[in-house]
Protein backbone atom coordinates (compact mmCIF):
# COMPACT_ATOMS: atom_id res chain seq x y z
CA UNK A 1 0.00 0.00 0.00
CA UNK A 2 1.11 3.38 -0.93
CA UNK A 3 0.19 6.50 1.40
CA UNK A 4 0.90 10.07 0.45
CA UNK A 5 0.79 12.85 3.03
CA UNK A 6 0.00 15.84 2.30
CA UNK A 7 1.04 18.99 4.73
CA UNK A 8 -1.41 21.33 2.64
CA UNK A 9 -0.21 25.22 2.86
CA UNK A 10 0.03 27.89 -0.11
CA UNK A 11 3.85 28.90 0.28
CA UNK A 12 5.22 25.24 0.96
CA UNK A 13 2.95 22.06 0.70
CA UNK A 14 4.50 19.40 2.14
CA UNK A 15 4.16 15.65 0.12
CA UNK A 16 5.83 12.28 1.16
CA UNK A 17 4.85 8.96 -0.31
CA UNK A 18 5.72 5.79 1.83
CA UNK A 19 4.92 2.29 0.97
CA UNK A 20 3.81 0.05 3.84
CA UNK A 21 6.25 -2.91 4.84
CA UNK A 22 8.51 -3.65 7.71
CA UNK A 23 10.68 -1.16 7.69
CA UNK A 24 7.82 1.09 5.78
CA UNK A 25 9.79 2.87 3.16
CA UNK A 26 9.77 6.54 1.42
CA UNK A 27 9.58 6.39 -1.84
CA UNK A 28 8.81 10.34 -2.97
CA UNK A 29 9.35 13.38 -0.43
CA UNK A 30 9.62 16.76 -1.21
CA UNK A 31 7.45 20.16 -0.87
CA UNK A 32 5.59 22.31 -3.87
CA UNK A 33 6.06 25.71 -3.56
CA UNK A 34 4.05 28.97 -5.05
CA UNK A 35 5.62 32.11 -5.35
CA UNK A 36 4.61 35.12 -3.09
CA UNK A 37 4.45 37.64 -6.02
CA UNK A 38 1.97 35.83 -7.84
CA UNK A 39 -1.76 36.77 -7.27
CA UNK A 40 -3.52 34.50 -5.01
CA UNK A 41 -5.76 32.54 -7.66
CA UNK A 42 -2.35 32.12 -9.89
CA UNK A 43 -0.55 30.48 -6.94
CA UNK A 44 -4.03 28.07 -6.15
CA UNK A 45 -4.13 26.83 -9.75
CA UNK A 46 -0.37 26.16 -9.72
CA UNK A 47 -0.66 24.64 -7.17
CA UNK A 48 -3.84 22.29 -7.97
CA UNK A 49 -2.38 21.07 -11.09
CA UNK A 50 1.42 20.57 -8.96
CA UNK A 51 -0.69 18.42 -6.62
CA UNK A 52 -3.02 16.49 -9.56
CA UNK A 53 0.63 15.83 -11.67
CA UNK A 54 1.93 14.31 -8.13
CA UNK A 55 -0.80 11.90 -7.31
CA UNK A 56 -1.11 11.24 -11.62
CA UNK A 57 2.59 10.14 -10.92
CA UNK A 58 3.03 8.27 -7.90
CA UNK A 59 -0.56 6.91 -7.81
CA UNK A 60 -1.04 5.97 -4.21
CA UNK A 61 -4.01 4.13 -2.44
CA UNK A 62 -4.44 6.66 0.25
CA UNK A 63 -3.71 10.42 0.44
CA UNK A 64 -3.88 11.40 4.03
CA UNK A 65 -4.15 15.35 4.25
CA UNK A 66 -3.88 17.48 7.64
CA UNK A 67 -7.17 18.20 8.94
CA UNK A 68 -6.61 21.99 9.53
CA UNK A 69 -7.72 24.03 12.14
CA UNK A 70 -8.77 27.99 12.10
CA UNK A 71 -7.71 28.79 16.05
CA UNK A 72 -4.13 27.73 15.17
CA UNK A 73 -2.90 30.75 12.56
CA UNK A 74 -5.45 33.05 11.84
CA UNK A 75 -3.47 34.78 9.29
CA UNK A 76 -2.63 31.70 7.05
CA UNK A 77 -5.83 29.80 7.91
CA UNK A 78 -7.47 30.79 4.80
CA UNK A 79 -5.26 30.21 2.66
CA UNK A 80 -3.82 26.64 4.01
CA UNK A 81 -7.75 25.79 4.24
CA UNK A 82 -8.25 26.55 0.50
CA UNK A 83 -4.74 24.61 -0.44
CA UNK A 84 -6.60 21.44 2.07
CA UNK A 85 -9.49 21.77 -0.49
CA UNK A 86 -7.37 21.41 -3.54
CA UNK A 87 -5.84 18.65 -2.24
CA UNK A 88 -9.26 16.60 -1.08
CA UNK A 89 -10.78 17.14 -4.16
CA UNK A 90 -7.63 16.08 -6.67
CA UNK A 91 -7.39 13.09 -4.29
CA UNK A 92 -10.81 12.05 -4.55
CA UNK A 93 -11.23 12.82 -8.43
CA UNK A 94 -8.21 10.73 -8.72
CA UNK A 95 -10.24 7.86 -7.61
CA UNK A 96 -7.84 7.50 -3.97
CA UNK A 97 -9.26 6.91 -0.31
CA UNK A 98 -8.66 10.44 1.15
CA UNK A 99 -8.42 10.26 4.92
CA UNK A 100 -7.87 13.08 7.58
CA UNK A 101 -5.56 13.77 10.83
CA UNK A 102 -5.83 16.15 13.12
CA UNK A 103 -1.81 17.20 14.36
CA UNK A 104 -2.74 15.94 17.72
CA UNK A 105 -3.63 12.45 15.91
CA UNK A 106 -0.30 12.54 14.00
CA UNK A 107 1.91 13.19 16.82
CA UNK A 108 0.17 10.49 18.92
CA UNK A 109 0.44 7.72 16.09
CA UNK A 110 4.33 8.91 15.65
CA UNK A 111 5.71 9.64 19.19
CA UNK A 112 3.13 7.84 20.86
CA UNK A 113 2.38 11.56 22.59
CA UNK A 114 -0.39 13.96 21.09
CA UNK A 115 2.27 17.14 22.55
CA UNK A 116 5.43 16.31 21.17
CA UNK A 117 7.34 18.63 19.33
CA UNK A 118 8.57 19.37 15.69
CA UNK A 119 11.71 18.01 16.47
CA UNK A 120 10.12 14.71 18.14
CA UNK A 121 8.36 14.12 15.33
CA UNK A 122 11.16 14.89 13.04
CA UNK A 123 13.48 12.18 14.93
CA UNK A 124 10.94 9.28 14.87
CA UNK A 125 10.32 10.16 10.92
CA UNK A 126 13.54 9.36 10.22
CA UNK A 127 13.96 6.30 12.79
CA UNK A 128 10.88 4.40 11.34
CA UNK A 129 11.74 5.14 7.73
CA UNK A 130 15.77 4.68 8.22
CA UNK A 131 16.57 8.10 6.81
CA UNK A 132 20.27 8.55 7.39
CA UNK A 133 18.92 12.09 8.71
CA UNK A 134 15.66 14.24 9.94
CA UNK A 135 13.85 14.56 6.47
CA UNK A 136 14.04 18.58 5.72
CA UNK A 137 12.12 20.78 5.12
CA UNK A 138 9.72 20.23 8.19
CA UNK A 139 6.64 20.17 5.81
CA UNK A 140 8.04 17.30 3.74
CA UNK A 141 8.94 15.55 7.44
CA UNK A 142 4.71 16.45 8.88
CA UNK A 143 3.74 14.61 5.27
CA UNK A 144 6.04 11.90 6.04
CA UNK A 145 4.57 11.57 9.69
CA UNK A 146 0.62 12.12 8.20
CA UNK A 147 1.75 8.79 5.94
CA UNK A 148 3.00 6.89 9.08
CA UNK A 149 0.36 7.91 11.15
CA UNK A 150 -2.15 6.63 8.32
CA UNK A 151 -0.37 3.08 8.32
CA UNK A 152 0.09 2.80 11.88
CA UNK A 153 -3.95 3.36 12.02
CA UNK A 154 -5.13 1.97 8.87
CA UNK A 155 -5.48 -1.81 10.20
CA UNK A 156 -7.45 -0.47 13.22
CA UNK A 157 -9.92 1.21 11.10
CA UNK A 158 -10.35 -1.65 8.88
CA UNK A 159 -11.35 -3.49 12.01
CA UNK A 160 -13.60 -0.91 13.33
CA UNK A 161 -15.26 -0.54 9.88
CA UNK A 162 -15.87 -4.34 10.04
CA UNK A 163 -17.78 -4.36 13.43
CA UNK A 164 -20.29 -1.94 11.74
CA UNK B 1 -17.93 42.48 -20.77
CA UNK B 2 -19.38 38.72 -18.76
CA UNK B 3 -18.69 38.72 -15.00
CA UNK B 4 -19.35 35.22 -13.83
CA UNK B 5 -20.31 35.77 -9.73
CA UNK B 6 -19.33 33.16 -7.94
CA UNK B 7 -21.01 33.14 -3.67
CA UNK B 8 -18.79 29.86 -2.88
CA UNK B 9 -20.25 27.27 -0.30
CA UNK B 10 -20.10 23.58 -0.05
CA UNK B 11 -23.92 22.58 0.29
CA UNK B 12 -24.94 25.91 -1.93
CA UNK B 13 -22.36 27.26 -4.41
CA UNK B 14 -24.37 30.47 -5.96
CA UNK B 15 -23.21 31.76 -9.33
CA UNK B 16 -25.12 34.81 -11.81
CA UNK B 17 -23.12 35.39 -14.88
CA UNK B 18 -24.00 38.85 -15.89
CA UNK B 19 -23.68 40.76 -19.35
CA UNK B 20 -22.29 44.49 -18.87
CA UNK B 21 -24.27 47.22 -20.89
CA UNK B 22 -27.53 49.40 -19.65
CA UNK B 23 -29.31 47.85 -18.35
CA UNK B 24 -26.71 44.79 -17.21
CA UNK B 25 -28.68 41.60 -18.44
CA UNK B 26 -28.12 37.95 -16.40
CA UNK B 27 -27.26 35.05 -18.76
CA UNK B 28 -27.66 32.49 -16.06
CA UNK B 29 -28.06 32.01 -12.77
CA UNK B 30 -28.30 29.28 -10.28
CA UNK B 31 -26.79 27.07 -7.71
CA UNK B 32 -24.14 24.39 -7.69
CA UNK B 33 -25.11 21.72 -4.77
CA UNK B 34 -23.52 18.74 -3.26
CA UNK B 35 -25.30 16.12 -1.10
CA UNK B 36 -24.20 16.45 2.54
CA UNK B 37 -24.35 12.46 2.61
CA UNK B 38 -21.50 12.08 0.40
CA UNK B 39 -17.89 12.54 2.16
CA UNK B 40 -16.14 15.96 1.86
CA UNK B 41 -13.16 14.96 -0.50
CA UNK B 42 -15.71 13.35 -2.87
CA UNK B 43 -18.15 16.83 -2.56
CA UNK B 44 -15.36 18.93 -2.71
CA UNK B 45 -14.16 16.96 -6.18
CA UNK B 46 -17.86 17.33 -7.56
CA UNK B 47 -17.91 21.03 -6.65
CA UNK B 48 -14.83 21.49 -8.87
CA UNK B 49 -15.72 19.28 -11.87
CA UNK B 50 -19.13 21.69 -11.85
CA UNK B 51 -17.28 25.19 -11.67
CA UNK B 52 -14.82 24.01 -14.05
CA UNK B 53 -17.71 23.29 -16.37
CA UNK B 54 -19.70 26.07 -15.51
CA UNK B 55 -16.68 28.48 -16.34
CA UNK B 56 -16.06 26.36 -19.68
CA UNK B 57 -19.54 27.00 -20.39
CA UNK B 58 -19.83 30.68 -19.76
CA UNK B 59 -16.34 31.59 -20.70
CA UNK B 60 -16.54 34.69 -18.54
CA UNK B 61 -14.00 37.54 -19.03
CA UNK B 62 -13.73 38.08 -14.80
CA UNK B 63 -14.54 35.96 -12.05
CA UNK B 64 -15.53 37.97 -9.24
CA UNK B 65 -15.47 35.85 -5.68
CA UNK B 66 -17.10 36.63 -2.74
CA UNK B 67 -13.97 37.05 -0.08
CA UNK B 68 -14.44 34.66 2.95
CA UNK B 69 -13.95 35.69 6.28
CA UNK B 70 -13.31 33.13 9.09
CA UNK B 71 -14.99 35.43 11.88
CA UNK B 72 -18.73 34.66 10.33
CA UNK B 73 -19.70 31.32 10.60
CA UNK B 74 -16.68 28.95 11.95
CA UNK B 75 -18.88 26.05 11.27
CA UNK B 76 -19.03 26.15 7.89
CA UNK B 77 -16.03 28.99 7.89
CA UNK B 78 -13.96 25.93 6.63
CA UNK B 79 -15.97 24.36 3.97
CA UNK B 80 -16.28 27.99 2.60
CA UNK B 81 -12.66 28.50 2.64
CA UNK B 82 -11.97 25.31 0.32
CA UNK B 83 -14.91 25.91 -1.51
CA UNK B 84 -13.58 29.47 -2.67
CA UNK B 85 -10.28 28.10 -3.31
CA UNK B 86 -11.54 25.72 -5.65
CA UNK B 87 -12.94 28.77 -7.35
CA UNK B 88 -9.97 30.63 -7.23
CA UNK B 89 -8.12 28.10 -8.64
CA UNK B 90 -10.52 26.95 -11.56
CA UNK B 91 -11.10 30.79 -12.73
CA UNK B 92 -7.18 31.32 -12.92
CA UNK B 93 -6.44 28.27 -14.76
CA UNK B 94 -9.07 29.17 -17.46
CA UNK B 95 -7.47 31.98 -17.51
CA UNK B 96 -10.16 34.51 -16.34
CA UNK B 97 -9.25 37.91 -14.85
CA UNK B 98 -9.94 36.69 -10.96
CA UNK B 99 -11.59 39.17 -8.06
CA UNK B 100 -12.56 38.99 -4.21
CA UNK B 101 -14.88 41.29 -3.09
CA UNK B 102 -15.83 41.52 1.12
CA UNK B 103 -19.63 40.91 1.47
CA UNK B 104 -19.46 44.71 3.10
CA UNK B 105 -17.36 45.98 -0.43
CA UNK B 106 -20.46 44.27 -2.41
CA UNK B 107 -23.42 45.78 -0.38
CA UNK B 108 -21.71 49.08 -0.81
CA UNK B 109 -21.50 49.16 -4.44
CA UNK B 110 -25.14 47.40 -5.02
CA UNK B 111 -26.91 49.20 -2.41
CA UNK B 112 -25.03 52.08 -1.84
CA UNK B 113 -24.83 51.01 1.68
CA UNK B 114 -22.60 48.28 3.45
CA UNK B 115 -24.55 47.36 6.39
CA UNK B 116 -27.72 46.63 4.11
CA UNK B 117 -29.48 43.45 4.59
CA UNK B 118 -29.97 40.12 2.27
CA UNK B 119 -33.92 41.60 1.00
CA UNK B 120 -32.09 44.93 0.26
CA UNK B 121 -29.53 43.19 -1.90
CA UNK B 122 -32.14 40.90 -3.38
CA UNK B 123 -34.36 44.16 -4.39
CA UNK B 124 -31.27 45.93 -5.93
CA UNK B 125 -30.30 42.74 -8.08
CA UNK B 126 -33.73 42.43 -9.30
CA UNK B 127 -34.40 46.30 -10.61
CA UNK B 128 -30.55 46.30 -11.95
CA UNK B 129 -31.17 43.28 -13.78
CA UNK B 130 -34.48 44.13 -14.60
CA UNK B 131 -35.81 40.80 -13.07
CA UNK B 132 -39.76 40.05 -12.93
CA UNK B 133 -38.68 38.62 -8.88
CA UNK B 134 -36.16 38.71 -6.60
CA UNK B 135 -33.63 35.68 -7.41
CA UNK B 136 -34.17 32.75 -5.68
CA UNK B 137 -32.47 31.11 -3.96
CA UNK B 138 -30.50 33.61 -2.08
CA UNK B 139 -26.64 32.15 -3.00
CA UNK B 140 -27.52 33.32 -6.65
CA UNK B 141 -28.79 36.32 -5.50
CA UNK B 142 -25.33 37.33 -3.80
CA UNK B 143 -23.95 35.98 -6.73
CA UNK B 144 -25.54 37.98 -9.09
CA UNK B 145 -24.67 41.16 -6.59
CA UNK B 146 -21.26 40.19 -6.76
CA UNK B 147 -20.86 40.50 -10.71
CA UNK B 148 -22.87 43.89 -10.46
CA UNK B 149 -20.21 45.13 -7.70
CA UNK B 150 -17.77 44.07 -10.34
CA UNK B 151 -19.60 45.74 -13.27
CA UNK B 152 -19.85 49.16 -10.87
CA UNK B 153 -16.08 48.92 -9.47
CA UNK B 154 -14.78 47.79 -12.59
CA UNK B 155 -14.04 51.80 -14.56
CA UNK B 156 -12.87 52.70 -11.36
CA UNK B 157 -10.11 50.05 -10.77
CA UNK B 158 -8.88 50.59 -14.01
CA UNK B 159 -8.52 54.34 -13.90
CA UNK B 160 -6.52 53.78 -10.67
CA UNK B 161 -4.15 50.97 -12.65
CA UNK B 162 -3.75 53.49 -15.41
CA UNK B 163 -2.63 56.05 -12.79
CA UNK B 164 -0.20 53.68 -11.16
Amino acid sequence: MFVLGIDPGLSRCGYACVASGSPPRATALGVLTTPPSQSLPLRLASLRAELAALIADLHPDVVAVEHVFFQVNVRTAMSVGQASGLALAEAAAAGCEVVQYTPNEVKEAVTGWGGADKAQVQKMVQARLGLARPPRPADAADAAALALCHLAVAPFRTRVAALR
